[in-house]
C-alpha cells in the first residue's frame, strides 16, 4: 500500500461529524469552532517503552493510546458529553510494512472516538523505527473555574480515589509473562489484562467530581505513589495516605503475592490505572459520594485514602509504611 | 540526569510570556483563552527519517520541527504577529542517555518560538528508540472566511510561488556529501546548508496572500511537483506548470548539476522549501505582488509559474517537460 493510499484509508476511517468542525483531515490545518477557552493536553504511546506491539492487537493499541490522552482532559473536570466537546489530532509514526497495523490502529481509536463523542479531525503520518503514537487532545471550557488543577490541595481537605488500583500493572504481569494466568480464576485474569490493555478515560467522573467540589486532581497514570506525591509538591502541601486504605482491584492480591510483593505497595506503585486522585474538604465528602455513585461504571466507588497536611518540603508519605515508599520511576511525563 | 530533572530543566526553557495562558506547563493539560476558530496542525520529525543527528545541532533540529509546523499555519494565512496568537505543544521522544540534545532541542525550539511570538505551552516527554519531534500548533480566527484552503483554486487562475525552490534539497545534498562543498563558492554552500537545517515559516507573507486575495494555498514541504498536485486534486482542477518559470535559489544549478540532474527537475521535486504555493485570478496579480513586496525577507518575490485548467482527472503536468514528471516520494503527510 502506498503512502498515499494508506492516507485515503485512514481519512475513509477518521469522518466522524462534529458540528464545531469546519475543516477537517485534508488541508493544511484542521479548523474548529471553539468555546471561550482551549483544555490541551498531548500523550504520546511509543512501542517497547509503553507498549509492546506483539502483546496487543493494534486496535488495542490505538484504543489505549486515545484513552491515555482522554484521561489528562478527564482530570481537568472537561466536558465530553456531545460531539463537538472533544477534538483529537493523532500524530502516527509506523515502521516500514506496517500499514495494515496503522489502519487497524486508527480504527481502534476511532471506535473509542466514537463511543466518547470525541472527533479525530487532523493528524500527521511519518515512518518511524518503532511504532509511535502521539494524540493531541482538545476540550473547550467557558469558564475556566470549572476546571480543576494539581495545586489547589489545603491542609485539612482529605484525599479520595475513584474505583480501584493495581489492576493494570496485574494486567502488565500476565502480558509480560511474570505471573502465569493460571495463578487466578481465568475470568479475573482476562478483566486484569483487559484493565492494562483498554483503559477507559474517566470523562463523566471527572466532570461529575469538579462539580462536587473537588479542590485538586489528577489521573494515576504512574502510580498514586508518584502521582500524589506530584498533586502535593504542586500544591506545596504533605500528603499522608494509608497503604492499607488503598482500594485494591480483585486479582491483585493474587498476582502481588505470585511476584513476592505486599499487595498494597504493588498498587501503590503500578501504573496506568487512569483512576483520578483528588483532594477536597471534608464538608464535600457526601457530596463527592453521591456525585460518583451516580456515574456509570466500577470507578463510581470513592475511597478516602488520607489527608493533606501543611508542611515543608511538600511531598508524600505512607503512614503505615514500615520505610518510606520509593514509587516506581516514572516513563511517562507531561510538562 | 533524572527525568524529573529534566522536565524542571525543560519547563524553566518554556516561559514564554502569553497573555492569554490562563494554565500552562505543569497540569494535566494547558489552559489557553481562544478566539472563534482555532486552527491546528500537527507535524512530526523523526531522526534518520526527516533530519539526522549526526549532521544537525540539537538546536537546529528543534527550530526545523517547530519552523516545520508553522509552516502550516503559515499556509492557512494564520495570524501570528502578537504574543498569545499561536502556541505550540511538542511531544518530545528521547533516546535513553541523550537528556543534554533534548534540552538543547528545546532550547533551539524556544528561540525560533520567541522570534515569532510563539508560545510552547505544553507537551510530553517519552523515551523513545529515536529522536522524535511532534509539534501541534494552534492559531486563532476571528472568521474562518480569513482563511485559505488547498481546494479554492478555479480554472483560469495563475498559480504562483514565493522565493526560491530547491535550495533546502540542494543543502541536504550538501549535508549528505552527495555533493562536496567545493562545488561552490563558500558563503553559497553554507546558505544552502543553512535552507536544509533551518527553515523560516512564512507566517507573515501567508497573511499578507490572504488578504491580497488568493484562492488556494499550501506551503512546499515535498517539493512542488507533488504539492501542487496535491492542491490540484484538492481543488478538482489541471494544474499547468512550466519548469522554465520556476524560481531557483542561487546554488540549486550548481549541485544539481554535480548531481546530474536537471536544476529545474531537482527543484521540482525537492522537499522542505517550505515556500507558499498559491493560486489567484488574474485581476489579484498586482495586489498579490504588491503585498509580497511589503514583506521582509528573501521570500518576498513572487513567481508566476503556471496556470489553473478545468480538466479531469486532476492533477498537475509540466507543460515543458518531455515526458511527464514523476514527483518524489514524499516520506511526510498530513491527513
Amino acid at each position: 500500500m502506498s503512502e498515499l493510499e494508506l492516507i485515503s484509508e485512514l481519512r475513509s476511517l477518521l469522518t466522524h461529524p462534529d458540528p464545531r468542525l469546519v475543516l477537517g483531515i485534508g488541508d493544511d490545518a484542521a479548523v474548529v469552532r471553539g468555546r471561550g477557552y482551549a483544555v490541551t493536553s498531548v500523550d504520546t504511546m511509543v512501542d517497547g517503552v509503553h507498549f509492546r506491539s506483539g502483546q496487543l492487537h493494534p486496535e488495542t493499541i490505538g484504543h489505549r493510546a486515545l484513552a491515555g490522552a482522554l484521561s489528562d482532559l478527564a482530570a481537568m473536570g472537561v466536558r465530553c458529553e456531545c460531539r463537538g466537546d472533544v477534538q483529537a489530532y493523532l500524530a502516527l509514526g509506523l515502521p516500514t510494512g506496517s500499514s495494515e497495523v496503522g489502519l487497524k490502529l486508527v480504527a481502534g481509536a476511532a471506535r473509542l472516538a466514537d463511543e466518547y463523542g470525541v472527533s479525530i479531525v487532523g493528524g500527521d503520518l511519518t515512518s518511524a523505527p518503532a511504532l509511535t503514537v502521539s494524540f493531541t487532545v482538545v476540550g473547550w471550557s467557558d469558564d475556566p473555574g470549572e476546571l480543576v488543577r494539581r495545586d489547589g490541595a489545603r491542609p485539612g481537605e482529605l484525599v479520595g480515589v475513584t474505583g480501584a488500583l493495581g489492576a493494570a500493572a496485574a494486567g502488565l504481569a500476565l502480558y509480560e509473562g511474570h505471573v502465569p494466568d493460571s495463578a487466578l480464576d481465568p475470568a479475573l485474569a482476562g478483566a486484569l489484562r483487559e484493565r492494562h490493555a483498554r483503559p477507559r478515560p474517566l470523562l463523566a467522573a471527572g466532570r461529575a467530581l469538579v462539580r462536587a467540589g473537588v479542590s485538586a486532581m489528577l489521573d494515576l497514570s504512574d502510580g498514586i505513589a508518584s502521582d500524589a506525591a506530584t498533586l502535593a509538591r504542586a500544591s506545596g502541601v504533605r500528603v499522608e495516605l494509608d497503604l492499607a486504605h488503598l482500594p485494591l482491584a480483585d486479582g491483585v492480591a493474587e498476582v502481588a503475592a505470585a511476584l513476592g510483593e505486599q499487595a498494597a505497595r504493588f498498587a501503590a506503585c503500578g501504573g496506568e490505572d487512569y483512576e483520578l486522585c483528588f483532594t477536597a474538604g471534608p464538608a464535600s465528602r457526601e457530596a463527592i459520594e453521591a456525585a460518583l455513585a451516580a456515574c456509570p461504571g466500577a470507578s463510581a466507588a470513592v475511597t478516602w485514602v488520607g489527608e493533606v497536611l501543611a508542611g515543608d518540603p511538600p511531598g508524600l508519605r505512607f503512614r503505615d509504611a514500615g520505610e518510606r515508599s520509593e514509587p516506581l520511576a516514572g516513563y511517562e511525563h507531561s510538562f
